[in-house]
């Protein structure tokens, strides 16, 4: 039986104990677990902003672009070099994770012209489906949605029909954590290209893009890269695509010689050639701000920190939490997922709430999923102990059985 | 012959003097004119950008999504009412304009499938005419590039072969000022629909959307708006065609109880529509606390300072400029321009640098302008005053003319 003791000593001995205090708001009373939805405010983040705001914008103004024009790259290849694997060049900070997403399918069935099929995971995030679906539905071609669990085996459905493998490198729900290296490998063997959603694994799971031939990858820097709510996302490409591939938004920022304001489109050959509109430069500030700090504890600490505090997670799920109703809806393997853990319970929203109110933040996940975010920077052992008693007590003692299910909720 | 006694009269009695001290650095020795690219930033949105970070995100953490999940609408809404002549929703703030451009552009093209037609201004920003030249590109259409002095005559070119024209209410160059109503009212003349990209006039011209029948319209908030470097967008889409008009993008925030995350993308019948990925909170939130200061000054009182202001200059052009070698590039009418003036002269680029050496920042805009905004709430009568004496000083004394001209520039 594990005590809190324990957890204590998990806590003392943990080597990125240190970064806690490095987060605003990070002692306070709240047991927060769901920085896998909006990750904490870095104090580092916070002293970055003010600088850019007050000494850039304020009083460099305009001038200030000399430096910031090049910032969604310099940023970009920081975040490639230490949580993407990716060297220099491959990556960029811009738009939104769906924008990008769009961007990036476009480019990769316009490679494929003569195939007629998308393969995604019919559990992927709604985003990802929408955005395929929109381009599918935009060209005549079809969507092929495998269920998540056949995705081991995803070879046996490609063909020399299909054009992109799209899939979530950790699955937004579940927390299974899909084989990178082999599924691109079976996407390259049939001829298609790969576009990787690394939203739930950035900063949490190593990533290995080149290692892993990937394509093209898409991600948020607001869960674990803790740049804030809504902000910029990234995308990468891989070089020797940077020739071939054209995405189908055809901005000023991909334009070569941007500033000669020429009369026709003619993109860079370069990674740039996928940005949009004006970057948005506090954003960018504070997604570099956050990628450092992670940096600075290193990926594979983090990885095995959030092994550890999903694996104690686990544990407690089963020995306290199984005879209440509760079953995990995660990888037992800690291989096998990422930093963060569903619980299934028939009753997962009032639960969800119920916890709210006992100053525990969980995620709720439709239908019947209580997900549960372990941030390995800020999120302590005793916390996440804490937390599991509070559950444990409220649905052992009923205490959520008379919070109203509201017609629509807002998230 | 005007005096600096007379320009610090204008500033005595400008109604909207006292807005200036509401800015960060604004009493700085820099003369600023270049508010039109990047404006100011004001000390309530320094305060409000404070409160949202190290309040609703640090503290409220997930939670705040409650309020910020209303954010896009409820802010446009309020830019809406007060600078755009749009009633409730109609207006989000989303994305970037570029991205705003393409998703409107294409939904305005899907809604005119037989016509094969666009029609734009040769001169108009690059981004604009790249963003039609690529949606061209992918769907076999034409785009016609007219010049900007036949635009007064608009009707000429129309035929019921125009899907869509696409024009700036201000040229980014010449300040040139379109007719709106009028240019309007012969697209739906001719059958064709239209889309304002408003990114010189928000904040400096009144607009007013609903009042034109416009359909589509996007704009940036960086400039007048002062909401910072790259700050999210806006976009305008007529309430008539929320049901028919549909965008290429379809992200999770267009759709139908989106936290249902339901496996088929069916999109709102509203303005949200319109929004993709997760909102940039921080910058909306900026965005918002720009428009409060503009609102509260009012556009009537914005839009008489700006004529005020360019008229001065136009006075001091012709003056202390026209001999040596200056032309006024911007409309004489008043009521033909908006909020900035360009000043032709061949060495444009080498003046524009020996100005920011001696402290006045003004903008180069190839090949041959020198081009100076005037911003309402933040250029004083004086400023202009200096400004124009330091620039008469630098051309007539040659301080220019030992700059070197660099192979490529950044801006």
């Amino acid at each position: 039986m594990i005590t809190r003791a324990d957890v204590e000593e998990l806590d003392r001995t943990d080597p990125l104990r240190g970064f806690r205090d490095r987060f605003v708001g990070a002692d306070d009373d709240l047991i927060y677990l769901d920085g896998n939805s909006l990750g904490r405010l870095p104090v580092a983040s916070a002293d970055r902003l003010f600088d850019v705001v007050h000494s850039q914008w304020a009083h460099g103004l305009v001038r200030s672009w000399e430096s910031w024009i090049s910032w969604p790259r310099s940023v970009g290849d920081l975040l490639g070099a230490t949580l993407l694997g990716a060297t220099e060049g491959q990556v960029v900070i811009s738009d939104s994770t769906s924008v990008n997403l769009y961007k990036l399918a476009a480019a990769a069935l316009d490679l494929r012209p003569s195939r007629r099929t998308i393969v995604t995971d019919s559990g992927n995030f709604p985003t990802d489906r929408y955005v395929l679906s929109g381009l599918a539905s935009a060209r005549g071609l079809r969507v092929v949605e495998i269920d998540g669990a056949a995705l081991q085996d995803v070879a046996a459905v490609l063909s020399d029909d299909t054009a992109l493998v799209a899939l979530s490198h950790v699955d937004y729900r579940t927390g299974a954590l899909l084989p990178m290296d082999s599924i691109t490998a079976a996407a390259h063997s049939a001829g298609a290209l790969v576009l990787w959603d690394l939203c739930h694994s950035v900063g949490a799971v190593p990533v290995s893009l080149d290692a892993c031939a990937v394509d093209f990858a898409v991600g948020c820097t607001y869960k674990y890269v803790n740049a804030g709510p809504g902000a910029p996302a990234f995308l990468y490409v891989a070089s020797a695509l940077h020739s071939s591939a054209r995405q189908p938004i055809w901005g000023w920022f991909g334009q070569q010689a941007q500033f000669e304001m020429g009369s026709v489109y003619s993109p860079v050959e370069s990674i740039e050639r996928f940005l949009v509109g004006s970057p948005p430069i506090l954003g960018i500030a504070l997604v570099e701000s956050g990628v450092r700090l992670l940096a600075e504890a290193g990926i594979d600490r983090l990885r095995a920190k959030g092994i550890a505090l999903t694996s104690l997670l686990i544990s407690l799920a089963d020995s306290w939490l199984a005879p209440l109703g509760f079953s995990v809806g995660s990888p037992r393997s800690a291989a096998d997922r990422g930093s963060h853990v569903s619980l299934r319970h028939d009753d997962a929203y009032r639960i969800s709430q119920a916890l709210i109110e006992h100053q525990v933040v969980p995620d709720f996940r439709r239908p019947d999923l209580v997900r549960l975010g372990c941030s390995p920077l800020t999120t302590s052992f005793s916390d996440l102990y804490e937390g599991m008693r509070r559950l444990r007590d409220i649905v052992s003692s009923g205490r959520y059985l008379d919070i109203e299910i509201p017609a629509r909720r807002v998230t």
